[in-house]
């Protein structure tokens, strides 16, 4: 089957932080993919800039590899990946100085209606220079946007600070905080399932749906990333935008369309009405877990410190919730949110988990009837899959069998899944902003979050240790069997 | 996989008519089905009686040819095939005299507590006087069931007759009135999916549905049937007893289990419900049609009048009704029933069409959205299919596809489904009457067709001719055409 291609205006994009890992292990990369797909326009230009010396033939020298690298040799086509490259210059340029914004005005040159995208792939704390460097030099043109990765802050004052430092310079509309899982397949689909369909909305609400789980586990440590990591731990590394995000999506009422405005509006509502975890219940809704030595992948890996290089600290590397939602819809549909690393499998995932059938017609001869579960996965494979109860097929007699019906045809099409970047980059280039972070959103996932990292401190209790790939502190196990719930473990 | 064997007792079974085309088209190859399956006791016997003078010999060999001429040659095992041969004997037996029924009686023994099954696949008429000669011959022992084979009367009152006949020798509950229809895997499948899951039973209403389609549809013409044709139609043939048995189990109430009165009891509770159809609505909510010369499996073919070999006739080989049942479930969703001989294909399947969303969220380049349908199918290949809407797998953004899932993984699974008759069959020895007409059932329906009948013949208006080969003639697409909607066609 080919896929269509939406067609895009001629566009710039400059990637701040061109020899950093983001950029060589996704963005160029994904660029490739777009034009080996067709959809980069002819006269469109990629630029990689950061502080460092570098000729354009080592910087296109070190893309070809990236893409090499990264992309399937099914994929690489020569034709393809002459032309992705005869895109490529490199500039050198230093957020802190002048050095080298003259010779980015002059690259990009004069053209004020031309789509341009800044693809701050950097440091946080650049943002706010970055900025600055291009308004001063001209660089602002009335078609150009910004786009910016997480963090925003490591908490609602900083993230305030930061999204000032923006907004000085890029109103609201130009600016696209990416968040790389709303742009996966998958999350397409749970909108097309529940908003095309008449068969899901209605059974989308406490009457009929027991629980939500979601679930992002890593089996890596944080290794080299390790001093980073220290300062944030995983309520702030992947609760406070992925997981909040996700929960968004599932949780938002219809939006009026799927236009950036309606949809973010709708979400923020459900992160407004997050009830609020602090000092008092903070232990009955969260569990902190910290990774010990163990085995991963079959081998033994270190513990948490002894990557760290320190003999103690207060930072998590898992974290499980239980997050209310105070609304109608939502009203006693407890949403399990767990996320953490060095776990014993690299799954991410959300449960929808429906209630139990009231009553059975069938005898003891059918067997156990389970509750049906809509599971939307995003890793390590896409694919949205619904669990319900069918006739055993055959002459046995009325015997029921529990099985996965798969909603997404992925594997039916044989279409390869693009990657989140790519659908999110071609989004900015066309000015889509529905599956970005507004500011509000943001903030008020900082408001949410805050007053739980507060909690902790001021309960001075250490996160609990648990092993290298087991699933997590065994309290958190607890978190969710005391309600009589389970989660889900697709392989069981 | 294997598929599990229900045990049942040691039995024995007397096919009455065991000449006829039921017998040898359907029973013998059912009985050795489930006796190569191993569901077959082995002391168990079958004796076919008819008043033809034949050996046991002659009847063996006429068996293995049907099992031979009926049966997949992956499913026939030389041992399995003697073994069943092995059960068999003959008794000639004349229902309207004394003839061979002490043969019959020595042969059967005189085992008051063993499981006895008369199975009659004979012309209805004979019905009563089999069981009177059963009777007096002390062969209605504590365990015999009786099975009885459409039609059931011709009219209320004639069908009264059949019951009372019957209903002197045989107690209810030991009566099985066969409809091979509610035999079928599917049958079985849509009772699973209903009851089993917590997904379809909130749906499944007025709110939630538009309206419901079955059709039974038949390529075949009445050929050497036309003499009993004549005096029957598609009415009385098809619509009395499939088709609203078809209706009542989609549109029953989820009974308190599936015993036989529960579920019997919702059925007919459906049957009283619905709304009548008489001289002053006739013409608005039935179509009949009568088929006329035309092409069929790519052949010339005869119209029924040269079959039938006379000038003409007000039987209808097709009918198209608009039913309405009168409960708070149903008010005000229409099931569109047709049925029709020398129709352009040969599908018995029933179509549940959901409402339409009420609000798009998506912009015109998704593309249209369908309502969302489950398609019951029951032939030429039996199945469920829910048809969705789902996001066009790949990148070329949100563009939506119109797919149908597949909840019956029969295919997956490649399991034989087993046919109708193995079913029933097996249900009668196992004394379980879920799947069988209770008199009041069937006789609930002809107070509901005796009127249509009546309104046809007053209004004297011929059924309307339609060329063979097509869908009917075109008043039946206007039936449903005018009230928006369209006959469902899978292939479409």
């Amino acid at each position: 089957m080919v896929s269509r291609i939406v067609e895009v205006d001629p566009f710039d994009i400059v990637v701040f932080g061109a020899t950093g890992d983001l950029s060589r292990r996704k963005l160029i990369p994904a660029l490739y993919h777009r034009d080996h797909a067709g959809q980069v326009p002819a006269d469109a230009r990629i630029f990689g800039t950061a502080r460092r010396h570098m000729t354009n033939e080592e910087f296109v020298a070190d893309a070809k590899k990236c893409v090499l690298d990264h992309v399937k040799a099914t994929d690489i086509e020569t034709a393809s990946l002459d032309r992705f490259l005869a895109r490529l210059a490199y500039v050198g340029t230093d957020a802190t100085s002048a050095e080298g914004w003259d010779d980015l005005s002059a690259a990009l040159g004069r053209d004020e209606e031309r789509v341009r995208v800044y693809y701050l792939a950097t440091a946080p704390e650049l943002f706010g220079p970055i900025c600055e460097r291009l308004a001063s030099h001209g660089l602002v043109t009335s078609n150009a946007r910004l786009v910016v990765e997480k963090p925003i802050g490591k908490n609602l004052e900083s993230a305030h600070q930061v999204n000032d430092q923006i907004g000085k310079y890029f109103p609201e509309e130009r600016v696209y905080r990416i968040d790389h899982y709303l742009g996966k397949e998958t999350v397409q689909n749970l909108m097309a399932l529940r908003f095309a369909n008449a068969l899901f909305e209605p059974l989308w609400n406490s009457a009929h749906i027991d629980h939500v789980q979601i679930t992002v586990a890593e089996t890596l440590g944080v290794e080299s990333r390790a001093g980073y990591y220290d300062t944030a731990g995983a309520l702030r590394d992947m609760v406070q935008n992925h997981i909040l995000q996700l929960l968004c999506l599932v949780a938002m009422e219809p939006p009026t369309s799927l236009g950036a405005d309606a949809v973010r509006d709708e979400k923020l509502k459900v992160l407004k009405s997050l009830k609020p975890v602090d000092e008092a219940n903070v232990d009955l809704l969260t569990v902190r877990g910290q990774y010990k030595a163990g085995a991963s992948a079959g081998g033994a890996v270190a513990g948490y410190l002894e990557e760290l290089g320190k003999p103690s600290s207060e930072t998590e590397t898992f974290v499980a919730l239980k997050a209310e939602i105070n609304n109608w819809r939502w009203a006693g549909v407890p949403f399990y949110l767990r996320t953490g690393k060095r776990l014993a499998s690299r799954v991410s995932e959300i449960v929808v988990a429906f209630r139990h059938i009231p009553h059975s017609v069938f005898d003891g001869g059918a067997g156990p009837i389970s509750n049906n579960r809509l599971v939307i996965r995003l890793q390590p494979d896409e694919g949205v899959r619904l669990w319900l109860m069918i006739k055993d097929p055959g002459p046995g007699g009325m015997r029921l069998q529990y099985v996965p019906l798969d909603m997404s045809f992925a594997e039916a099409f044989g279409v390869r899944n693009p990657d989140a970047y790519e659908r999110l980059i071609m989004d900015v280039v066309r000015g889509n902003q529905t599956l970005f972070m507004r500011r509000d959103e943001v903030e008020a996932a900082w408001t949410w979050v805050d007053p739980i990292l507060e909690a902790w401190k001021s309960r001075r209790e250490p996160p609990k240790p648990y092993v290298s790939g087991t699933w997590g502190p065994s309290a958190a196990v607890a978190l969710i069997e005391r309600d009589g719930r389970t989660w889900h473990e697709d392989d069981a």
